[in-house]
């Protein structure tokens, strides 16, 4: 196979360091201090909550904050006391400081690709939290253009190639997640490649059968870079 | 005086249309909410949240409510029931798809400066309120290119103004805030338009004196095109 491949983008959460292990490790924090209140729910109650104020607040930690704090008062019946709603907001403030752990390999070859493609960092969510964690991350400098979209639509892709006056066809968008980092990347003609990670946020969940895909899959971003050597 | 001005960036909020009022309304509300709790309370325990907040919820909607729920139980020594918690975030709701009246002019003024410049659009805040209220504003068609930050720093003004190759001697900024879209723009030598909306942000409050002014001073946006048209 022979690609002229010139810009390489990466997703951040979960592609360059664990996140979604973080509001796992808060979902069950919180489960914990509603437990007194009603023992036999399940997280369902809350995702539900995220789904329906996705509409009105976005990704990000502060709108999973106010979806826990709606949860937590739904599921107490009004009980849970005031000093319980704060330790919600104490958990979101602990969030945004939390170790953000690069993925295996990242630290080294995210520098060592900066130096033979044109990087970009293409990431979802809340503007100040990713900005929050890519100074946390030590990686800025690798990366020529920096995008934080609210939405990964084929459009918010088409809108950034155009931006910087980039061919589909020479350009690759390296994602966990196939709603967001691979489908609408493929849809508007340009590369990616899919690492899976451990944890899929239940919203991000896309089932293609193997014979209709048209992107490649790898392990890890090491695995990555050999597939890109030999385009 | 003669200027070569081809690109004009707007602020947004209280520059384009009305913001802070919708703040001081539900700010309000707010305070009713709490009465019952404590009589003889003030705002300025809300707006030391609110600052204190900054560093981990920056600026918007969802950041302003989480101060609003912590303030409450503060206020209230925790005694607020869940029910009144659960209004708060309801008023959040309601401030998301509140309507956002565009101020005099900006309805017939900003389509008509986009066939002669090219406009920019670059406001600070949360990407996700600020993203609906571009949308909302039926104007983001008149705009070659919208940038939202986290923070309007002479270092955020002179990245944009790289992405797209401008000089700033050619770059005019017109807002209403003269410490986020007036002093940043002269520090980096681009032309600053500072139009005062009747309420400002206590966080956003800079005094300077008369003599020192290096930016012109319009009433309205009707006031900055006849200021322009003689540049």
């Amino acid at each position: 196979m022979i690609m002229n491949i010139t810009t390489i983008a990466f997703d951040a959460d979960d592609t360059l360091w664990a996140n979604e292990d973080l509001f796992v490790a808060t979902q069950q924090q919180y489960m914990q201090l509603l437990a007194p209140f009603r023992a036999d729910w399940d997280a369902e109650e809350l995702h539900a909550a995220e789904r329906r104020n996705l509409a009105y607040f976005g990704y990000g930690i502060k709108g999973f904050t106010l979806s826990m704090i709606e949860t937590a008062i739904e599921v107490s019946n009004g009980a849970i006391p005031g000093r319980d709603i704060a330790k919600i907001i104490d958990m979101a403030r602990a969030m945004v400081h939390a170790p953000l752990p690069l993925l295996p390999g990242v630290a080294e070859l995210i520098p060592q690709l900066s130096t033979k493609y044109s990087l970009m960092l293409i990431t979802k969510g809340d503007l100040f939290d990713q900005e929050a964690k890519i100074a946390r991350s030590g990686l800025s400098d690798s990366f020529r253009h920096i995008e934080i979209v609210s939405e990964k639509s084929p459009h918010a892709y088409q809108r950034i190639l155009q931006r910087y006056d980039i061919n589909p066809q020479s350009f690759v968008m390296v994602g966990n997640s196939l709603r967001s980092d691979i489908l609408p990347v493929v849809a508007i003609g340009g590369h990616a490649v899919h690492i899976p990670y451990h944890l899929t946020w239940a919203h991000e969940h896309v089932d293609i059968p193997a014979n209709e895909r048209t992107w490649q899959e790898c392990d890890s971003i090491a695995d990555f870079t050999h597939w890109l050597a030999q385009c």
